[in-house]
């Protein structure tokens, strides 16, 4: 058989660095999305960007597809090989290369996760703002264009990276962007790969725009019976120029689920989570503005988080709602949607949304990111009942229209990966003509990612 | 004669829309720049994305390479036509196309300058923050990436453009991005198409993120004998995480020719003119924290600017640098560098450079969008000496080589061009390649913008 002679070869080739054995490759066919698991033909652990462009070099010229496999939590399939593929693990290279405190920018290898990259830049007083809440490798949020809770103040992986050195599908090394805090030089290949989900070239190295640790940090929660006025508020917060840091939506049912799974005793309301950065005087103006505007749209009081554990808890309430809706239902998966629109279509769209869950009794608290129009269903589905999931399917499908009708976007911060690829098209029309011709420039054989945008 | 043929086709084609006077044809022939003039073999004048995308298939189907007029402001030589270009003119596409004051962003056509942008935004307390100084078309300052006085606070073209409509070299219509303010659908053809100089598409229509008015403005200036503590103050400013809005360098020498040309009688010292935005109360924390920075660093008194008309005044002379530097020798013109360097470098770079400038007695002001580690020399040449010049080119030679030894870029923001082609391989290496292969593969008949970039 071609593919054990393949094997072979890899071993012989790389006998410290290939594992062929059954729990590596089954740890590598899948990440968080509920696609279906696919495992690889080995699985490479690369320690530096030399081991990827290695066997990069050798896989291009043994036709070999490459998957890329960081810390797996990538939520639209991307880190599932395609069949035949050999999986990089790039989880080895996590490693600071350098911090850079007075020009608060930083050089990270690609498998470094984000919370252990912070952890790392406490002491230099910097943090690197960009948070899903999944504890993703910089590599894969570079990959997938990641954003999440604090986007709103401080932008997506698209306005954070300064640089990246990445390998080419031929295994070649390039850098791209730099440490400049802009340039004009040449064609901006870094937001080119930023989001190309593995298939232009390996991410290896990142160089990241740092941000220094606010000097005080308020957190508070304010609640509403209505989606309407709370989305008006977050609107009105952003027109007066409230530079405010995250401004969250968890719908009354993502309320339930969270005070069941994390013992909160929330009142089961329409809830916006916001934090405040900055010094004292500077938060408490911000709040200042955006709780009155609350009290004149009918909001609750601002219940305010004062002490470090209590912020901790609330926001760990916030990150943990995947796992709380999981408990909604014994034996179930999470379905996560994403999709973004224009602010002041947020509010129809979402009521259009829970509309349809109603119609179709399909069990899913919304939680959004709502400062940048982005909203997630976590639809919560028994295993095991294909007709619930095809349900799920066409409720997502309609999900996926309505944005784009509203003049959003399939995905705001998941990525194409597997699952959306038919709604390429719809959203880009004849732009996807580029796309292609651009993929087929730089991988003409289609060894990279494949099976991931296209 | 060929030319002649394909002059006449053009005429008998459009008639209404060519232009091949010879008042048309120099006008299009240089931009801002002191590169040599090149007349294009006509005009034709765009009313719309559908005029461009039949003159570019028109040009595609005979071979005609294409160049883009909007303003004329570019300061590296784009807008100059290769030889046997045809010069597509946008500024009559100047029109808003929609304002979405809640969404807080527009859609503008790409000729469309940026002061009447935000003259008519004013109306909805909205303004577009990108501002490079000159009277720049829309289009032009994506195509060349543009920044400026504000970037940081607000960022470049980079991060403001939400999406395009544009024209490929066989003169397809193209959308990119969108108006979500955040996607992950496929690759980031938007952050390609900026900067790329007129080379990969014709950009016809701009989705731009607007921000709200600033509640109120300040300006202010503080001097200081010598660059480093000044600089140190802008690294200072930045790590104490105060959001100011601009935070410019303009040296001694820069200060003297601006008190003879807006007969100002500023001291004639290295100056940061700075301006804050936000509430009263946010500025005066803000403009605290600043200045007793300043004072620290034994910068002088902070000098404010209280009055609109004084801060217009201070600002009308920062702008006017580049006529006020031309006013310092008759029968001069001024050639303006371009480098930007990681910010812990910058007054290493500048100083080394104001060493420079001495040893080869070369005049020119020194300006700087210190915030982002970006300078500017405006080197003022007796016009008719080659001599000067010839030493001129070279010391910027050596500008460019220093600002990538510390670390940065041959370009902050006026783009490769005409002239820092060479350059290009030096800061990017291997990584020109990819971008090679992209432009072959878009536009395989190199009719784009020909000449830009490589």
């Amino acid at each position: 058989m071609i593919q054990n002679n393949i094997l072979d070869l890899l071993l012989e080739t790389f006998p410290d660095k290939i594992d062929t054995q059954c729990y590596a490759l089954e740890q590598h066919s899948k990440d968080e999305s509920a696609h279906l698991p696919q495992t690889p033909l080995a699985v490479f652990y690369a320690s530096s960007t030399q081991d990827v462009s290695q066997i990069a070099t050798y896989c291009h010229h043994h036709k070999i597809p490459m998957s890329v496999f960081g810390a797996g939590t990538s939520v639209e399939g991307q880190s599932i090989p395609a069949k035949g593929s050999l999986c990089i693990d790039v989880s080895h290279m996590n490693n600071i290369i350098a911090v850079h405190a007075d020009d608060q920018d930083c050089q990270v290898q690609a498998g470094l996760t984000r919370l252990e990259l912070n952890n790392q830049l406490a002491k230099h007083g910097l943090f690197f703002p960009v948070d899903p809440g999944a504890n993703a490798s910089i590599g894969g949020m570079c990959a997938t264009r990641a954003s999440g809770t604090n986007a709103v103040k401080y932008g997506t992986m698209k306005h954070n990276v300064l640089g990246l050195t990445a390998v080419t599908a031929a295994g070649s090394i390039i850098h791209t962007g730099g440490r400049a805090r802009k340039s004009a030089a040449g064609y901006d290949l870094t937001s080119l790969l930023i989001g190309s989900e593995g298939t232009l070239a390996i991410i290896t190295e990142v160089t990241l725009k740092l941000q220094g640790l606010p000097e005080n940090t308020a957190v508070a929660f304010v609640q509403f019976d209505a989606l309407e006025p709370l989305i008006q508020l977050v609107i009105s917060t952003l027109q007066m120029g409230v530079p405010i840091a995250r401004i969250e939506l968890l719908d009354e049912q993502g309320i339930r689920a969270v005070n069941q799974y994390s013992r909160l005793q929330v009142p089961e309301k329409h809830t916006l989570f916001l934090e405040f950065h900055g010094t004292d005087n500077a938060i408490m103006e911000q709040t200042q503005i955006v709780e009155s505007a609350a009290n004149d749209l009918g909001g609750t009081q601002f219940e305010w988080a004062t002490h470090q554990e209590d912020k901790n808890r609330l926001w760990q309430a916030r990150h943990n709602v995947l796992y709380a809706a999981k408990a909604l239902i014994p034996n179930s998966v999470v379905w996560t949607t994403d999709v973004c629109v224009p602010i002041a279509s947020l509010a129809a769209c979402i009521l259009d949304t829970h509309k349809d869950l109603q119609d179709t009794k399909l069990l899913s608290p919304i939680v959004g990111h709502v400062g940048d129009g982005n909203f997630h269903l976590l639809m919560v589905l028994p295993k095991d009942d294909p007709k619930i999931q095809e349900k799920a399917y066409h409720l997502n499908e309609r999900l996926v229209q309505r944005a784009l009708d509203y003049g959003g976007t399939s995905t705001g911060e998941h990525g194409i990966g597997k699952g959306k690829k038919h709604w390429l098209k719809a959203e880009h029309g004849d732009a996807v003509t580029l796309m292609k011709t651009i993929k087929s420039a730089l991988d003409p054989l289609n060894l990279l990612g494949r099976g991931n945008i296209f």
